[in-house]
């Protein structure tokens, strides 16, 4: 009652003899960090710039139309609701002060911590081309899903208004940049949608005839999957229709198109999934970075020098075998766990301990009823691998009341081939004015 | 196949001897307008300038964060994929221009018609006060939804981290004005889920406290309903904490409040459900317009002087026993449905006929487990009207895969009071920068 009437800001300085935990991140580390305090003898707030925690394996299931945003994000206070030693706030951190011990915010205000554990993640890189964002949009968040749903969708609709012939090509031509699972899964669904779902809803352009191109600049498509599961993946994509060009870099972005290798294709919509970067809250820790931008940490995840700042997920940088962890959610959620349990020791004046990564193996989709699946002793492809990743991210939808209706979707969407949220929402972002996609862009925004 | 090779506004001229339809709008007017004419010996092109259909009586509940965009919304090429005689163009028509017979685009392309059905609904009408758009959104399409869903979430949020007590009262404090069913149906969804659902996710804030303000400058809310059905949903909104007041006028809106007759009030988020305004589509078709901006159209719905194009639904002004028809779902049906009939019948040579509209009744849902509902020969209210709304608006979700879905979220949030789809996304849009509002929100677009 008293913490109520004055506010938490003032309240922090009479409940100082708990210890105070920060955690900067909702993703997987941060609520995975929150849920093992959970009960601790230990006040924590966690702080977030979003509302909501997003599933970020589904997203691009967002981003084609099969998910709406609700089915894969749920809201952070939500999820934690049950923790009574659990605070939520929304706000920006712009830096970890670790000598003041003190998060700074975006509107200048600070929260003061015993025990941080730092886990924003990381967002798209575009090595050194920040110009390329504003027409090769990443796929990061909700916001970014729906911007790229928004393009995707607004281009068949343009194209179908079309009457030159070059400009429809154009708009039907998609590039995905980046052969990640996040590439393969885009441009597997995309050509889904555009050879089944919605081919008969236009009269005047063939979607079946929509071009898919998938570029990597390294040697290979899923580069951390073994051959013989990439095999079945390029195949799987090529039936389905999209062109995968390997071992070829991108070497130019424009409004207009992409420069493939020494070749210019002319595309109406491109998106980004070749490269992440830590966030850039990890330079503000003070310690080295490896070359994705990521804290170099010690063996039990603090940082060297700040026993009491731990960096868990995307933003750490941890060696394991010889290299260092990639920056999956397993990985961030084994990492928070750790954390937590080495400031439950601290507290208890027990010393901490080494964090070990167990990898349970890795899986992708290609398209309806494709997958392949990497468990390590277990190699798994085609429709059974699909059925496993299926069951296996429902399952780990938890903490959300929207299991079953992602299932009831799923299943409606495999049975009619139908895609349920096919909505042109939004205001175009980032485009610039004048050039072909901004000025029909613009026309959605008219007023009428 | 021909068509498809050289675009549709050139097979536009080499099909000129079947008669060509425009319909502008993909409203409740224009769908069933569609829908009436699939089939028919003529060829129709429905423009709207966004790719989807809304259901706008569940819009409310998207903004309450009930509701998903895609349970109440559908794609409209979707929706009429059937009929092969009708084509979806996403674009936005600027100008009727009755003499050339033919829409002008604003991408400055031009669609000729033998008949037109101009039904592009209306807009929220601000009475001379434009500037208070920007504090004061009103709720017509989906974007607005997700923007009033945005800016209350928000405003919870940021007074969770709000030290100052004025501040945080602000915060918490909502008005809406205009007492109308939206007006209604919003102020008893936020009370429910400010006392109800998200009570217990916060930690320095009593959400139960939330002050909402109900403002109408007319003698009463629900001006449209009987007295006694009035009184009971006024008395169910005092149940719900709602403050209701009627026969008051806001002369003053402003980033940190509103005049409310002779009181300011401070208030973080404003909503506006006042008025509506005919499309300004209507003024250009060059004909009188009532003091709503509404066309006023023949007895067979036709524009005077011009027996080629209909017009229906918010943007038309017809008098029956009377009084004006109001701007709701049925008169636009039915109007639609009557100038489809009409030019089925010109083409046949036969005489227009004189529209009639039959009112079946009209319903407004009040909060959890209660309504009103007037149809003339019966009046309901409570539980029973409550029950009856519910089940006539998931029967009208016809044409959508989304009634299970829907279905599933209502029963789940009756029953665990959760709001399903409380998520902040977007980007703050129209907010005058430096006020206090516009500060606060442009922290969630930050980077990190």
């Amino acid at each position: 009652m008293f913490r109520i009437l004055l506010g938490w800001r003032y309240a922090e300085e009479t409940m100082a003899q708990i210890p105070r935990v920060v955690i900067v991140g909702g993703g997987f580390g941060g609520l995975s960090a929150a849920r093992a305090l959970g009960g601790a003898p230990v006040e924590v707030t966690l702080v977030d710039r979003r509302n909501h925690h997003v599933f970020q394996p589904l997203l691009y299931q967002v981003a084609t139309a099969l998910l709406s945003p609700g089915d894969i994000a749920a809201p952070i206070r939500w999820i934690l609701r049950g923790y009574a030693n659990v605070r939520v706030l929304m706000a920006d951190v712009v830096r970890v002060d670790t000598a003041a011990r003190q998060l700074v915010l975006a509107d200048g205000g600070t929260l003061p911590y015993d025990y941080a554990i730092v886990a924003p993640g990381a967002s798209h890189a575009y090595f050194g081309h920040d110009d390329w964002a504003a027409v090769a949009p990443g796929l990061k968040s909700l916001d970014d899903a729906l911007d790229i749903r928004r393009r995707m969708l607004t281009a068949f609709e343009k194209a179908e208004g079309e009457a030159d012939h070059d400009a429809r090509d154009r708009l039907l031509t998609f590039v995905i940049v980046g052969g990640g699972p996040t590439g393969v899964e885009l441009a597997g669904t995309l050509a889904e949608m555009a050879r089944r779902t919605i081919r008969e809803e236009f009269r005047n352009i063939v979607t079946s005839r929509t071009r898919i191109v998938l570029v990597d600049a390294g040697p290979t498509i899923l580069p951390s999957f073994p051959e013989p599961l990439r095999k079945v993946a390029r195949e799987s994509l090529l039936r389905l229709g999209v062109e995968v060009v390997e071992g070829t870099s991108v070497s130019a972005i424009d409004p207009n198109g992409v420069q493939i290798g020494g070749q210019y294709l002319a595309a109406g919509t491109i998106v980004w999934a070749a490269g992440v970067a830590a966030s850039p809250l990890a330079a503000t820790l003070g310690v080295p970075l490896d070359r994705a931008g990521r804290a170099i940490v010690e063996p039990d995840l603090s940082l060297p020098g700040h026993p009491e700042v731990f960096v868990v997920g995307d933003a750490a940088s941890f060696q394991q075998g010889g290299t260092a962890l990639p920056g999956v959610a397993q990985v961030a959620m084994q990492g928070a766990a750790h954390a937590a349990t080495m400031i439950r020791r601290r507290i208890a004046g027990q010393p901490t301990t080494t964090f070990r990564y167990r990898n349970y193996g890795s899986m992708a989709i290609v398209g309806r009823g494709s997958a392949i699946a990497d468990f390590g002793w277990l190699r798994l492809t085609g429709f059974v691998a699909w059925l496993g990743w299926l069951f296996l991210h429902i399952a780990q939808l938890i903490g959300f009341r929207n299991r079953a209706s992602v299932f009831l979707q799923w299943a409606g969407a495999y049975v009619t081939r139908q895609r349920s949220v096919r909505l042109i929402t939004g205001r175009p972002r980032d485009i610039p004015a004048g050039s072909a996609q901004g000025g029909a862009d613009a026309r959605e925004e008219g007023a009428r």
